[in-house]
This record gives C-alpha cells, sequence and structure tokens, in this order.
C-alpha cells in the first residue's frame, strides 16, 4: 500500500480502445491496494495535427500561444481516461497542469518545473479517487500556460512521484524496458532487470531512447525509484532505476551505445603557441556549439593539432566561425571534416573500482581490427570514435565481450519497493 | 472609441482561411480606435467530434469529465485566432475561462455565470492588446471547469460586456440580423433594424433562433447594447437590440413566430369539482413537465374540461402521470391528444399602450379561415393555437395584418452607441 505514479505516452491512449486497456492497467494498480496517480500524453497524433492547424494560420506561430493550443491534446486525453476509469465502477477524476498547479518558468515550449502542489491531488487521493493528470504542462505563477518540450510527460510523472513522495514511478512504453543495446544491432541482447540513474543518463546521452535525460535527472535527485515497462505486457516488470547506492552487485557494464549524429573536425599544422585551444573553444562555446570529445597532440614537426566532434547540425556554423571569428588563431592551418564516424561508448557504474576495463573495451575492437580514431572517458563511461560502417560490428564486439547478451541480473541490496 | 465585445461562432471559425476573416473583422473594430474582446466557440464541429470520442469510451460519460474534454475545443480556438491577429502585426493574446476569471456556478454542462474577473481583461486592454476569450466556459471558485450549455458563447459574450461595461457587444451570425419572423416563410420579410430586449426574448421563446434567452436576458439585466450582425457581410449594421426604454416609437408588433413541438392534451367530462386543476398541473410540475397554454370550461353537462399544452417530447410521460399518479382526479374523464398544432404568436412591446391588436390578429386568421383553437396573452405577446398545416398561412396573414413585410424603421430615442 502506497503511492504509485503511472505514466503512458501518446501511442498507449491513441484511440477509445487503447484507453480502456490503460484503464485497465491503472486499475490492476489500484487494486493492489495503491493510491494511483496516472500521467497521460495526447492521443496518438493530436500535438502533431495542432502543430499542422497552427502553421495553416501563420508560419511563425507564437510560443505562448502554442502551448496554449498544445495543452488541449493532454486535457482530452485524460478526460477519456476518466471517464473509461468510471466507466468500470472506480472513482477518477481529472486534472489539467493548471489544477495540480504544476509550477513552472515563466517560458514557453520548453519550461522547466519549479514546484508542484499537492493539496487537491492529496485531497482527492484521500477521497479514494484515482487521479488522472495531463502530463507536458504547467503553469506559471501569474496563471500562464506553458509546456514542458521534449520527454514533458515523462518529467511531469517524475515530478509528480517526487512531491508526493510516491513509492515508484512506472513509465509506461511501447518496448519491454532497458537494454544493454538496440535489441535490433544485437538481437540475442537481454532486457537489463536493475540500471542506476547515472547509467541510464549516460546511456540516454549517447542514443538510448527510452527516457528523455530530464525525467532521470530529476528521479535521481528526488530518489524515486522508477520503472520502464510494457503497456502490452503488464505483468512484465521491465526495468527498475534506482540509485547506484542501492545496487549491491552490478555488470561491471551496464550498457552499449552508439552516437552517429556527430562529425569530427581536424585542425592539422596549427602553431603552437600556449592559449590556442582555449581561444577555438571559447569562440565555438559563445556561438552556443557543443564540443563532445577533444584531443590535442603535438606533431613531430613541432606543430600542433586539435580533433574535436561536434552535433553534425552544427558543422556548417563551427566551420564558419573557425574559418572567420578564428582566422588568426587557425592561420595556415588546415580544416579537415570526418562525417563517417560514430562514437561507441560502453556506461557502467561498475567500471569505477574495476581496472582494466577500458583496456577490455580496446582489445575487443581491435580484435576486429576497428581502429580507433578517438577516445574519452568519464567515471562511468569510455567513448571510442570509430568509422561509421563499424559501429554495429563494434557493438557486437563490446556486448559479447562484457557478457551483456546473457540475462546476468544485477542485485539489489536494501529494500526496494513491490512491484 | 470605447470598448467593443465581438462573438464568432463555430461556423465562423471552422478553418485556418475562416479564422483569417474573423481576424479581419476583429482588427476593423480595433482599426476604429476601440479596446476589443473577442470571444469564440470551436471550431466547427470539434464539440460533436469529442462528444463522439467520449460516447466512443463510455455511454455515460461523467458532466465533470465531459466539460473538461469539451472546453478544449474553445481553446484551440482561441489560440489560433490570437496567431492569425499577430500575424496581422497586432498585439493579441488568448485566454481561457480559467484565465479570465469567469466565476460559474459548480454545476457541470449548464453552468451559469455569477462573476467576471476584469483585472486580467484590463491589464490586457492597457498594454494594447486584442483579447481573445474563449466562450462557453467557466470555472468554479474552486478552479472546476464548467461549461454553460446551449447558448453559452452569446451568454460568455454579454456577461463580458456587462464586466467591462462595453459599449457594444456584437454577436456574429450566418444570418444578417433579427427578422419579425422566419424568411423562409415570408420571403419579403424586412430585416428589423431596431427591437427591443423584452420582444426578443419572446421572439426566442416561441421559436425564432438567433440568440439564445439566457444571452439577452443578461444583456437586458445590465443594460448592453447587442447587435446581431452578419460574419459575411462586415459592412452591415445588423439589428440593434436595446432596451425598450430607449426605444421611442415602435411598431405593434415587432415579430410573427410559430411554434410546431407542442401537443394539446385534452381532459374531457372531469367531474366539477374544486382542485382539479391544482391537483392535475401539481402532480405534472412534479415530474418537471412544463405546460404552457391552458383552457378549462364547463361543458352544459355539468362536466368539466381542461385543455393544455406540453412539449411533444413530455406527451408520454404526462399521459402516464395522469392515469396513475392522477387516476381519482381524472376518474372516467377521456384523454384526447391533438399532435397536429401549432402556436402562433405576435410580440410586440408596442401592444401594450395599444388596445384592439389581439382583435386584429383574431380577424386576420379568421379572414383566412383558420380556426382558433385557444387562446394566451402576456404584456407583450399574444399566441394562438391553430391547426399545424395552417400555421405558416397564419404567419403570412399576420404579417401582412401588422405591415411586418415593410421596412418601417423601429424610431429610437436617446444616445445610441456608435456602429
Amino acid at each position: 500500500m502506497g503511492i504509485i505514479v503511472q505514466k503512458f505516452g501518446g501511442t498507449s491512449v491513441a484511440d477509445p480502445q487503447k484507453i480502456h486497456n490503460v484503464a485497465k492497467a491503472v486499475i490492476r494498480e489500484k487494486e493492489k491496494g495503491n493510491d494511483v496517480v496516472v500521467v497521460v500524453s495526447a492521443m496518438g497524433h493530436t500535438t502533431d495535427y495542432l502543430i499542422k492547424l497552427a502553421k495553416e494560420v501563420t508560419n511563425n506561430p507564437d510560443s505562448r500561444e502554442m502551448d496554449m493550443l498544445l495543452s488541449t491534446g493532454e486535457q482530452v486525453s485524460i478526460a477519456l481516461l476518466a471517464m473509461a476509469i468510471q466507466s468500470n465502477g472506480y472513482k477518477a477524476v481529472s486534472m489539467n497542469g493548471q489544477q495540480v498547479g504544476i509550477i513552472t518558468e515563466n517560458i514557453h515550449s520548453k519550461a522547466r518545473i519549479v514546484d508542484i502542489k499537492t493539496e487537491k491531488l492529496k485531497k482527492y487521493l484521500k477521497e479514494g479517487n484515482i487521479i488522472v493528470v495531463a502530463g507536458f504542462q504547467g503553469v506559471t505563477p501569474e496563471g500562464e500556460i506553458t509546456t514542458l518540450g521534449r520527454g514533458g510527460s515523462d518529467t511531469s510523472a517524475v515530478a509528480i512521484a517526487a512531491a508526493l513522495k510516491a513509492d515508484r514511478c512506472d513509465i509506461y512504453t511501447d518496448v519491454e524496458g532497458v537494454y544493454a543495446t538496440d535489441p535490433r544491432i544485437v538481437p540475442n541482447i537481454q532486457k537489463t532487470d536493475v540500471i542506476s540513474y547515472e547509467e541510464m543518463l549516460e546511456l540516454a546521452r549517447v542514443g538510448a531512447n527510452v527516457l528523455h535525460p530530464r525525467s532521470v535527472e530529476t528521479a535521481k535527485q528526488f530518489g524515486v525509484p522508477l520503472r520502464v515497462r510494457s503497456s502490452f505486457k503488464l505483468n512484465n516488470l521491465g526495468t527498475l532505476i534506482i540509485g547506484v547506492e542501492n545496487m549491491e552487485i552490478y555488470k561491471p557494464v551496464a550498457g552499449v551505445a552508439a552516437d552517429t549524429s556527430q562529425v569530427r573536425i581536424l585542425l592539422a599544422n596549427l602553431p603552437d603557441i600556449p592559449g590556442t585551444a582555449a581561444k577555438l573553444f571559447g569562440s565555438l562555446a559563445k556561438n552556443n556549439i557543443s564540443v563532445d570529445m577533444i584531443i590535442q597532440s603535438l606533431a613531430s614537426n613541432g606543430k600542433n593539432s586539435i580533433a574535436f566532434t561536434v552535433d553534425a547540425d552544427d558543422l556548417d556554423s563551427a566551420i564558419k566561425i573557425l574559418k572567420e571569428d578564428d582566422k588568426d588563431t587557425v592561420k595556415d592551418g588546415e580544416i579537415l571534416i570526418d562525417k563517417d564516424i560514430a562514437k561507441v561508448s560502453i556506461v557502467g557504474a561498475g567500471m569505477v573500482d574495476r581496472p582494466g576495463i577500458a583496456a577490455d573495451m580496446f582489445k575487443a575492437l581491435a580484435e576486429k581490427d576497428i581502429n580507433i580514431k578517438m577516445i574519452s572517458t568519464s567515471e562511468i563511461k569510455i567513448s571510442c570514435l570509430v568509422d561509421k560502417d563499424k559501429s554495429k560490428e563494434a557493438i557486437k564486439a563490446l556486448c559479447k565481450e562484457f557478457n551483456l547478451e546473457t540475462n546476468e541480473m544485477a542485485i539489489v541490496k536494501g529494500d526496494l519497493p513491490d512491484v
């Protein structure tokens, strides 16, 4: 008996029949004796339809009015889901972001939640209601309607769970949980049973799309146990995401991911003068271009070379800045671009205490004749830049190397919420 | 320079092109130097679509959740209209019922407005904004979303005009104004230029569908000048609806209307005992059945007979009540039903001071051999029950009798708002 927050995305509530399926999953949790708050997104393609309507009215719709428009999508879902739950004989009440009091910054289309009022939620729960809350939306202290941007409904659910000190937040999706890598690449990959927030965040940043990093960050900040599970297979437990401090034994590597959205820029024959790197990356940062991996090396001829990666979308702007703003720094250095790269990463909280993981990774890649172009490491992640056409082979090799194809469970320490 | 409230219905905002037409009509009023608040309904068939969705979820949707669902329709319209106005270079801001503070009773699907907050409206107007308000919806003091029921958007507009002490409330429709009778029956009928609230109310009750009586009552209560005008012919002035005290000379009869939705029930051979009528109409009233016209007569045989009309929808319940609850009163009296009737009415504030109007009406009907089955009168209305197949002929005869085919204008006394 506790408080469970559930979240269902747009595909789960795409039509009345699917809404009834969601109602069943909600009632199932209520029947276990829990208080249930369920957060839903807009039905199926509603948001796309509303955006299309706005574009037909004007090419450049105001972001305040877009939020006013888009927030209706979730409001339709919550009313219909509340009706579906009621039609099964359960008490239910829907609430939009304003009614709950999901207070956000005064920024449209990508506001961050700053506070969640719990008075009304607690009152309705006490009265025995299942509460259906509109995801993706909030309200400023002045009563302006805002939306939370990408991954917004996940973030709404986690933030409500945090505010209510819920026992668990279940994110229902069309996959069965978190996998150590993309099952389309390694078909016999096993679903991960338990993973830490930190690992999940690193996996999300390198290309695993199950949860938006904002929702995982919020869960981590407030210690909300998250469960990613299937809308279609309600008996499956999915993947539990908890703090690393609650995990006793785990695999050194929790996941492998590839990111093919970056390009590499190599600046060769730069003069070896102190401050060169500071100048170059300073001007890129000033123009809001994020640089990911960086390597600087001194060539035998006394010239410097610097290689770094940026998002492919930022390539043109980056080149322009290097050629114009950084003309004096680059001087007669060469600018070489490599678009056919992939960043392959292994992520695992377990690598902190275990030396040799990096060496194992390099060896596994070398055995497949995969050349490593750049390396970067963080506390729980090691990334190697490889040729794009070798990325799938690299993933397969790394999954094999770190035993991710088997179903060895991470072992959890301490008390964990029931499922 | 003043405050003008405009209202556009669902057909006027049915698609992006039509929304741009509405934006033009709004900007036209703003360009005259007025502060403009525009109230809109949901786009075209949106409300029907949402009702259909709800019915697919459950046969018996909760009225609170229906209000949550339906109120999204207007919120879509206001966002799109605000965008359309902005795209023409004007400042605009949309507000839903909650944001304005359209406070209603705590009743779902047919709440009445109890208060309208004006702080935010005045602030936005002062900043030079055109304000686009969602019609048909409000919010209870506790923050529950309500809808106003039939004619709701008209009522929203009039109530906002009253709260802001607006100079005029323009209700844009697909007709050019108020007619003395249905133009489909009397093709050469003239549009009425000026009519009083009282006449408009009587005409609405007897079948003229231009404005919902609630909006006219609200306008009358707060003395808001109303103008019913065409969305398509912006230069036409339509019909002005004002207090009778502002009208100096007017036709004795402002309009003729027919109501074919009633049926007549005749109770013959009732015992002539005091209290019979009280008992009969008491039990009907207890069962929420409205009785309209009533005639009681004493027949030569010492038996009583009572005839009355009810809505056709209520006929079955009424007969059941008479046969069961009123068994002892009706006794061996006969119950006769006449479904082929029409109530034809003439309405006019001018008949108060002019005797003989009723006689003129009866004479006009008699000349066409139209038999009068029942008569009822109020201060500004005379109604006759006739055979249904004679109703059109009756309307034509009455329009001719009272010169409604010509365009003699009512003359207005005192200052009237500019157009």
